[in-house]
């Protein structure tokens, strides 16, 4: 299991994260964007556990999670109108135990401090995970959030469990996968002229979303994609066509 | 449910503790013989909640939890050997929801950030609850040990349940009952010369947790304590009489 933390701003908190993975047996952190004087600092933090120097720094989310097949975002829903299957935190344990035997590889993603997951970040997720907290104070410290989220998934999930023999094709694709073909279908909306330029940012993000919703097969993914790309020869190969008659 | 603090010596964890308990809905923080600048600094720290203000403070951690039906200390095992029962974190929602439905009272006590809670102070606690945590790093940050405990609890027990209706005879008797039981029978034992004054300590030690074992209910206590009383009466009539016949 991997544990995302996405642009975290203060130091004791990136060292609080680590240290309650360390406690729970997880080993392997991304830290996405985060802000330089602060990365440095608490890589560079007396007594900093093995897992913040071996953690993997990556640009975006997506690239973040591209190896994941099951992609959990946290967050509280109080500012949110969420465009996922939200789960509650207690529930979380028997969807990864599942996603893990058969063969899939899970992210768990945390947000920045102060705002919490962007809704841009949201649409790499699979599910939203939501940790039940008190309406007068539903907003976790970013450390917290983080051993409550892993103390649950260790105590709950067997993650020494080794997975079913599973058909590789009929396991979820992964996130990157899955950006690939959002990538091909775009790129075919736009050579249709689908929809007004204006509206290429929301079509993107609305897809991104579908596509975890749909939760495509490696062996579904191929088929689709091969369609697309399919379709996009064709539609070039026309073009052509339809220069050389006309 | 009570949430008790020993001894914290950091103002950053007393903060994130309270803030646990306010992102959990727990209301009541006692806090034991804190180290008096801490205890300041956390309580004027800008944004300080309603909890930290509204704190008890007590000298010993018997007065603490005096008013407690179930005193359960957490920590890890790595350095100790329990001499009461041991429950894991994830066992633990059935035993407090019990106890509630009894019309109980419960404390979490949670120790200081070095060492832990000493043999003393969990020879105050029913029971040893235990976070399952990597052996490699077993020891948690304090502010994230109460917020993996609460949430456990929030998320498991119905704190909201009204306790049936119970005989309040039959309800354990608290903690600070036990104390007064223990008194009695420590002077009862030094009045029959039950043992070297050397030992005294090492008694009184295994008598509080003898009686926190025996889960008396506040009948029970009442008989136990009356023939105590009523066997130190007689020692001292004996004595007054030997010494009038002498």
């Amino acid at each position: 299991m991997d544990v995302v933390l996405v642009m975290p701003r203060n130091p004791l908190n990136i060292g609080a994260a680590a240290r309650a993975m360390a406690n729970f047996g997880f080993r392997r952190l991304t830290v996405v964007a985060p802000y330089a004087p602060t990365w440095r600092e608490a890589r560079s933090a007396v007594g900093a556990p093995e897992i913040l120097l071996n953690a993997v720094e990556t640009a975006t989310l997506g690239e973040a999670v591209a190896g994941a097949t099951l992609v959990a975002g946290t967050g509280t829903l109080t500012y949110r109108k969420p465009e996922q299957r939200v789960v509650k935190l207690p529930d979380l344990a028997p969807l990864v135990a599942q996603e893990m035997a058969r063969g899939g590889r899970v992210a768990v993603v945390f947000g920045p401090e102060k705002h919490g997951l962007t809704r841009e970040d949201l649409s790499y997720c699979h599910i939203l995970v939501e940790i039940p907290t008190d309406e007068r104070q539903p907003s976790m410290n970013l450390g917290q959030a983080v051993a409550v989220c892993l103390y649950e998934l260790a105590a709950r999930v067997d993650c020494g469990a080794r997975p079913d023999k599973a058909d590789a094709d009929l396991t979820a694709a992964p996130s990157g996968r899955l950006d690939l073909l959002s990538g091909v279908v775009e790129e075919t909306m736009r050579a249709v002229g689908y929809s007004p330029r204006t509206m290429q940012a929301a079509n993107r993000h609305d897809l991104r979303l579908l596509l975890r919703r749909l939760t495509l097969s490696e062996r579904d993914l191929r088929r689709v994609l091969g369609l697309f790309r399919r379709i996009l020869w064709r539609l070039r190969h026309a073009t052509e066509n339809s220069g050389k008659t006309g």
